[in-house]
């Protein structure tokens, strides 16, 4: 899989006649993905060698982390405070037991072989690293549907508080927006902008875009749906009328009809077969002994020759000592252990905040397939519990497992309910949207990562006392644009390095987990290398 | 699954508070899907005891009445020419022949575990009834992804020729749609039209719409994808270049823009496990020798008790009566049959005009999924074979099958073509948009549904001589509206029932078959209810 930017090249340029199209793709950002692999590590196997690493925390970024120091030859121990791996990535299934920091427990009652992924859930395709790692350890995929035409939306102010379909409230927007351009566009509005033709090939364009009719109206049309489907015989199809504008300008409804076009949401989407921890184990299967459970870290120290972390084992205090230290631990723990941090590193771990995320999740018949042909996908809801999640696992079976809320709760008054008040408001949003069939969820489960031990927060939403501001369309990547505290935490401290998605852009996803310890490893590995150089040439170079 | 009407509007008033939001729901055509079977055929069960149908073909159409009239205790039997069931729901793997009405044959060679379906390769989700059977039949379904925002369009006249990204397509063109839009508003070319409050929602909208900036002007953004993408460290993501308007305005990339919202293309979407054979397998199996194979009907009677069917096994001929038939063959294969059909019926049968749609397929390293992070979905080539449609099935494995070309070849050069031309051509396709994989292609496959013995045609394309305009959208659901074959098709000829996608509004889909053959079952149930009560009553009541 792997090609080197300049075997790329050169097989563009045997393709003949393309070398220009693929200069423009390049201009547009087109280049196909093999061009680059996300981090080449560029270390020769072996090379690590006689060196080793204490990484601390085995979720993905750890896990990473030491397995690609293990297939470089370091001696590798991480050290994992829970008895399982993955940290986030956490699948409840019958028998789980979900326990808060304040010491509430839930027990879980479902069904064999009904789960829910209470962290990460998803993978998009655009996350190569993540996929690469699926493929080489094994972990079965399949299509996890991220939207679904078929789905509602919800706004208690906004069409009397009826449910909105979500292929009429994309499809209509489209009409209208359209519609209202033409309109402009008839009445001369763009006339010094654009050529004339350009201008007539923009009105054939609007018609078609907008299904509008000859006369520059939209007036549905079947992208929006049936209010009677075309059937057989005299069956013709109705199609449904549309929403008027003012309805669909709703903010509420924007996010339904937007939210499969963000960038890590679009399809094509995948999740593991049988829970996403399928990802961890497999990675823990291969790393055997490697991964210490049972094993929380209770201080870092720097030494002279690299690292000293003290942990304890069934109560027992223990220290292992280490060239380098990758510490992949959630900077709301890291506050709690003693350290030898640098000055600008205790600033970001005390002043960062975390995103307190909570889903809470039910077994149900599955309603929303046999009653209203929804197959995976979200709904959204203005007020209250939202999003509503449907499964991809198992469609088309008696009963599964859905989501009625997920989002931050550290900022929400949800966060402030007890768990039986926030059952009764999950149940309340598929009421809402589903009216009869709240009664129909059963055994709910609460995860409120804010409350879980060894994370007490789901994910970084600023890592400055004073945050810096989110992107215009809130997208999660920009999170550690101009800030300081990024900055200082993507460079080691000396021996240690920090990974985990905060030390990504792309946070809150596996991916940024995982590239943040590619980049440490290569880092280190450089360093490694340079070492061995320099004792080589026999010199006295400081590495 | 089923329930009343009666049932189910009490069910939602005792929901209270949402009456009204369900009455304006019923309004916008949101009524959820279980409130109405799509046909209902109000039969007892044994009722069809003593009555004898004679099915003529055993695609779907002619498989569901089977199925359902067995049910209801009538004696069955489908003649059906070829050694399989299904007709155009063909699937074809290793070792399997594809002859042509010519005499040309080719014999496929993939790797086991391989296949295309050739004829139906898609299950809406939106069509309940051919889902409804397969839960009924136990095939077990898997998603079909039928857009990817990774796959490619291209024009030859646009964009110096280079492929352009459906998530960049999609995105930039909704961007510049809003900004060209916002411009006439801020302009003041809406003014008479809105309110104020309106008009500055409206504002507020398009900026997140369109993924505006705070001038208003769309600069890309995450949505279109990156030139860089967000990753590790301080690796920034970079936004792509918008691509003009202009070049977006190519009428070809309307196709891909579009596609995803045509009513039965729209998420989600599903295939059988294993391939589409998998529905007409499992109703064979249900239905076992009331399906009689290799048995083509040559001559089709009416009698004073109902019907006479002529056939031959293994070249004997052989006749079959009956109180009532379905005819649920091709109306190509019709013309080829003496009848005794009134003369409007063998009016559309001769006037009639079929498609002869293709579909060229070809084995290979799954490229697209390993160097360009494309999984299922389709690409549009404006000139050439189009669309490329990639697997859904075993996706992340080493080689899969990839179709290059599937569109009507009727009317188009392509049909002109030998097949090494065809393989040329269609190679040509995926070499466009993917240089230097185009190599990568073997075994070819091809079928001409127009050279298919037994179909001689794809699907229905105009019912008469003089054809009616397809409407503005091109769907295939009008292409029986405001017909005069069409109208006389739906009706029976005294004992016969015509029925396949071609005696519905739903043409080309397997649902379509479904349906028209529910309406025959229920039309002739009604029959028969009639006829028994009017003998119970020892009436001469004319049936």
């Amino acid at each position: 899989m792997a090609l080197s930017r300049r075997d790329f090249l050169t097989r563009v340029g045997q393709a003949g006649g393309y070398s220009a199209a693929f200069l423009s793709m390049q201009g547009l950002g087109l280049m196909p993905a093999k061009a680059e692999a996300p981090i080449a590590l560029n270390a020769a196997p072996g090379s690590g060698k006689g060196t080793k690493v204490v990484i601390l925390g085995g979720g993905i970024a750890g896990l990473v982390a030491a397995y690609e120091m293990r297939e470089l030859g370091y001696e590798v121990t991480v050290l994992e405070a829970r008895a399982r791996p993955g940290g986030r990535n956490w699948t409840v299934r019958t028998g789980d037991k979900i326990k808060f920091t304040d010491g509430t427990e839930q027990t879980c009652a479902w069904d064999a072989g009904h789960y829910q992924n209470f962290g990460p859930a998803r993978l998009p395709s655009i996350h190569r690293t993540i996929l690469g790692y699926c493929k080489k350890l094994g972990v079965q995929l399949e299509v996890e549907v991220n939207t679904s035409r078929s789905s509602f939306l919800q706004n208690d102010a906004a069409n009397g508080g009826a449910p909105v379909i979500q292929r009429q409230a994309i499809n209509d927007t489209r009409g209208h927006v359209s519609e209202l351009l033409l309109k402009c566009m008839n009445a001369g509005a763009l006339d010094a902008e654009m050529t004339k033709e350009d201008r007539e090939r923009m009105l054939a364009f609007l018609r078609m875009y907008g299904s509008l009719d000859n006369a520059g109206k939209y007036a549905g049309g079947d992208r929006a749906g049936y209010k009677v489907e075309p059937g057989a015989g005299d069956q013709v199809g109705i199609p449904s009328t549309p929403i008027d504008m003012h309805t669909l300008l709703d903010e509420n409804f924007w996010q339904g009809v937007l939210f499969e076009e963000t960038f890590d949401m679009q399809a094509t989407m995948f999740q593991p077969v049988g829970g996403m921890d399928r990802i961890p184990f497999a990675f823990a299967k291969s790393l055997g002994d490697i991964v210490q459970y049972n094993a929380p870290v209770t201080e870092i120290r720097k030494t002279s020759r690299g690292v000293r972390v003290g942990y304890t084992v069934g109560g027992a205090a223990k220290t292992i000592e280490g060239d380098y230290c990758i510490c992949a631990l959630p900077l709301t723990m890291l506050r709690k252990i003693p350290n030898d941090f640098a000055a600008p590193y205790k600033k970001v771990i005390e002043e960062c905040s975390y995103a307190a995320a909570y889903k809470v999740a039910w077994e149900s018949r599955r309603f929303w397939e046999q009653d209203y042909n929804i197959y995976g996908g979200l709904e959204f809801v203005m007020n209250g519990c939202s999003p509503i999640w449907f499964p991809s696992a198992n469609m088309h079976t008696e009963r599964g497992v859905v989501v009625s809320g997920y989002t931050d709760e550290s900022t929400s008054p949800f966060g402030k309910l007890s768990i039986p008040e926030k059952f009764a408001e999950s149940r309340k949003s598929i009421e809402r949207l589903h009216p009869g069939h709240g009664k129909e969820l059963e055994k709910p489960m609460y995860v409120g990562w804010g409350k879980i031990p060894w994370n007490e927060g789901s994910w970084i939403r600023s890592y400055d006392a004073k945050p810096t501001q989110p992107r215009p369309d809130g997208s999660t990547s920009a999170r550690g644009i101009n800030s300081p505290g990024y900055e200082t935490l993507i460079q080691p401290d000396g021996p240690i390095y920090f990974t985990g998605c905060h030390v990504s852009h792309i946070v809150a996803w596996q991916e940024g987990a995982a590239l943040s310890s590619l980049r440490a490893v290569k880092m280190i590995s450089e360093k490694v290398k340079l070492a061995k150089l320099a004792s080589q040439a026999g010199s006295a170079v400081a590495v």
